[in-house]
């Protein structure tokens, strides 16, 4: 038996104006007609129907992300009262699942991301679920570079457990984003590939190495385990969920443990990390303007971004811009200035205009 | 007796997107909580009461006229069923105001400007006004220039023959659009006068001087004049003006006749003849970004304008742009390239997508 873990937490600003508090990335119809979230649980529809579809969140954005999925029972939403990163997400959901079945498998995903190719993507995570569910190991999904990517972490691949494609490799090791020429040897080595986020397991499986290398986590979680799944789940939830300890799945466990195997993946993936991202999801005119709900009649302009919110978007004389228009909000940046979008959120905070963010 | 005739038959583009066919620019709260023309309409008052408020519009936007200023009469809007140009829009509110009195003073001027000294700009409109009363010529108000503009033409002033401020002076000369080495030599020379496009007359004055130098529009008038302020007077105005010739007062009437004066007016004044013209009237932060219905939040962004329909506008390393948006379009423009306005608007007709226009 098998369950889709959708991590669905993120509070992500790099999206603002679009993303707000109360619906963040991945509720945002950033590509095509349904939200990242939506995509998400559309795409693994063909391994796992709504009712064996959980979703871990954030208070926050719980009721709109609910109103997204009708499909997925109201009880399959975890909702975290407070973050406390990955390793307790993941480990909430193992433990809710193993209330039904503690050899089931979890196909762990961000509801946040975009995948190019879902027939590719649908057999890879399948040939995870089988080597997790044949073996007492974690699975992870690693993705072969297309790119010196410096932003991402990355998995430095071991011998061939089963060829592929997709082959099962050991891991070797895990590595922290690296610097600009590491990224290059990484690229051209081929023995790298990018950590995605995206993971399976056993829910007894990733348990018992909570238990090993987080036993503090192992105790919080063995505290709450017995209400998953009745009414009490969410008083149990706010009261001991904010206090188990809060660290990555990554670091916590998977680059601890010795028992992980490394799916090498070649789908077409996407972190849709920044508006940046986006010029190559969205559609372009033939002067690299790309938009997205709206239509663009540029002169003399080039290589602009524009989510105009259903508008025509009149770009004249501009070039490398991220135009975004919300209800209440007009953003205007230049397109290698995204990093700084964080602060300006300090700002606009710092002059209470909280409502915009 | 005296009438404020206004002229509001504008179709102005160049603050489009805000301004559209049926809300063109005289219609725009572009400056404070009133639109050009009820500030327009605002500032006659301690000239003349609504009653004797006489506006000259268009078809397209006279229903979104009428409501802006429910003090004004519907019968004192005289809708022009198509643009017949300056003089035949006088000429109509001169017959107009004459079929109730010959002899009342027309205190003429566009809808879409705008005054800084009110108190300055009445007490000269007075002194027009008592000129135009006790002499049979019509008055022109010339504006001492504040700088070297080529986008008006000016009046050159003759001998003075009532001393100011403000004085009354003969013309000497209309001169057209200046090259800048012309303009610099009237801002220095103190002779020449910005044509600002206001007057005052008689009524009959007016109508006496188009008889002698626009004979065609005189019998076109005497043919509709009896139906005035009648339940005829849309239908007749239907049928009789779209064939009244098509010239401006300026160059059919004004610079024809040897009897005109001119009045050296002093008072601030802006044709609002662009979006680049709002960077003097609304209000700046300290990096020379001004802004009008929103709030802007920038960050390493300088000398921008924008019009954010009440938005939050942010801007992260954006410099000498406009942004504008509307319910239905968001404009991006670099500051110098207003002029090309026209030509996007041109586009966007040719691509069917009249509906934002």
């Amino acid at each position: 038996m098998m369950y889709s873990v959708i991590m669905a937490g993120g509070r992500g600003t790099r999206f603002w104006p679009a993303s707000r508090r109360q619906r963040p990335k991945q509720l945002l119809t950033l590509f095509g007609q349904r939200s990242l979230l939506q995509r998400t649980v559309d795409r693994m529809a063909p391994l796992t129907p709504p009712e064996r579809v959980v979703v871990v969140t954030a208070a926050d954005h719980a009721e709109a992300l609910a109103e997204q999925i009708p499909q997925v029972p109201a009880k399959n939403i975890l909702v975290e009262p407070e973050g406390r990163n990955t390793a307790a997400a993941a480990g909430l959901a193992a433990a809710w699942v193993a209330r039904r079945d503690p050899s089931a498998v979890c196909l762990v995903l961000p509801a946040d991301h975009l995948i190019d190719d879902e027939g590719l993507f649908l057999s890879t995570f399948e040939r995870a679920a089988e080597a997790a569910a044949a073996q007492d190991a974690l699975i992870t999904m690693g993705l072969k570079p297309t790119f010196a990517a410096t932003g991402y972490g990355y998995i430095e691949i071991g011998p061939v457990l089963e060829p592929g494609p997709p082959a099962l490799h050991q891991v070797a090791a895990f590595h922290e984003k690296p610097e600009p020429a590491v990224a290059e040897s990484y690229l051209a080595g081929g023995r790298h590939l990018w950590n995605s986020g995206m993971f399976a397991w056993r829910a007894e499986v990733l348990l018992k190495e909570i238990e090993v290398h987080l036993p503090s986590l192992a105790e919080g979680l063995a505290g709450l385990a017995e209400d998953l799944g009745t009414e009490r789940q969410e008083g149990t939830l706010a009261r001991h969920y904010p206090r188990l300890p809060a660290i990555s799945v990554d670091y916590g466990v998977l680059e601890k443990t010795k028992n992980i195997r490394v799916v090498a993946a070649e789908f077409g993936w996407s972190d849709v990390g920044s508006w940046e991202a986006m010029a190559e999801l969205w559609d372009c005119d033939g002067q690299g303007n790309a938009c997205h709900q709206g239509e663009i009649v540029g002169h003399d302009a080039k290589d602009n971004l524009v989510s105009a919110g259903g508008r025509l978007a009149v770009l004249l004389g501009v070039d490398n811009q991220v135009v975004v228009v919300t209800d209440d909000v007009v953003l205007v940046m230049d397109r290698s200035r995204g990093q700084e979008l964080g602060e300006i959120l300090k700002t606009i905070k710092d002059s209470g205009l909280d409502d915009h963010l």
